[in-house]
């Protein structure tokens, strides 16, 4: 059985991970998608253990004692983290992993789990990522200008990412990814029982 | 503009290699298939330009002297050889290229341009691989088993390709190939032009 792959994908805010990852869940059912914990409230519309598992401050911080987090991190008051359990036990079993984390999380999980393969999803320029920020409509002006401040200093972590796929429509950003997931699988590293088997014959 | 993938893909004789990297062509014409430099002559049905570059002798002797040739080997008294300017000219235009090349030729390629992506197509099984070679009808018993044992030994080489793709279907394997030109061109190293762009602005 090879083991499955770890796809960690970061973005700026208002790039449109969400949208591009839901449809590469609708395409892929057989990926798994790894819920994060955090501390901050629900937004309208987000349920518990689809977008987010929900937790109180005082749950996540015994969750840290335990050693339960693959990473973790603080972010504008609030914590977010990663099952390392769960992702383990999914890609044994042969299953491909998508995890969604801003920057900092990537960085920790790249150094724990180097077999990772990091996306960094862009949006075509700029003024097009204030033009969806703008759109939006669920941040004030000064929000949005932190927004596109973040991103401009995250910009420069890009070049930490194995892959760089643009989101100039979501239809072709989803089939990137989605070809990414197939080109994984097909690496030399990923299919070591089929060389050991060809080479056994 | 982000140079092209050149990718180079090898497999054992029998394994579909021709009829896989057929469709893929009518599906990515966008693609240069890398046509090699022989002195051998045109067969027939063989066209100039489409098949090899049929060339005399000294023209060849004359490319190899001035470097023109990213590899070329001696055959049964004819050369064969691919050149190295007309790849470079179509990566530079950010064209991908495919170099189908046996093995040794795939190693040299590997070790002028190390950002060449190799790919190695496999049958399902040796037995599957034999059955094959048998219903293409155009070997004899004996050439068949000679293949067989050359191709047991080429499986010691699939550890040094970036990928493997089982020729399973012709269908899957050229999903698979056509999936990983697509990661490939959405690679960090090739998508410089654009890291650069979101920075500086």
């Amino acid at each position: 059985m090879n083991k499955g792959t770890l796809m960690v994908v970061s973005g700026f805010s208002g790039t449109g991970k969400g949208t591009v990852l839901a449809q590469v869940f609708q395409r892929r059912p057989d990926v798994y998608f790894s819920v994060s914990f955090t501390t901050r409230s629900p937004r309208e519309g987000e349920r518990e253990g689809v977008d987010y598992h929900f937790i109180t401050r005082q749950a996540f911080e015994e969750r840290i004692q335990r050693g339960e987090f693959l990473e973790y991190a603080e972010y504008v008051g609030n914590y977010y983290g990663t099952s390392l359990k769960v992702i383990q036990e999914k890609l044994a079993q042969g299953i491909d992993v998508i995890l969604e984390i801003e920057i900092q999380g990537a960085a920790k999980v790249r150094e724990r789990m180097p077999e990772a393969v990091s996306l960094f999803l862009v949006p075509p320029s700029f003024e097009e990522l204030s033009r969806r920020l703008h759109k939006r409509g669920t941040d004030s002006e000064e929000v949005i200008q932190q927004r596109l401040a973040t991103a401009r200093r995250e910009a420069k972590e890009m070049v930490n990412y194995d892959y760089i796929v643009v989101n100039d429509t979501v239809e072709q950003a989803v089939g990137e990814i989605l070809a990414i997931l197939v080109a994984e699988s097909c690496r030399r590293e990923r299919r070591r029982d089929l060389i050991e088997g060809v080479n056994g014959l």
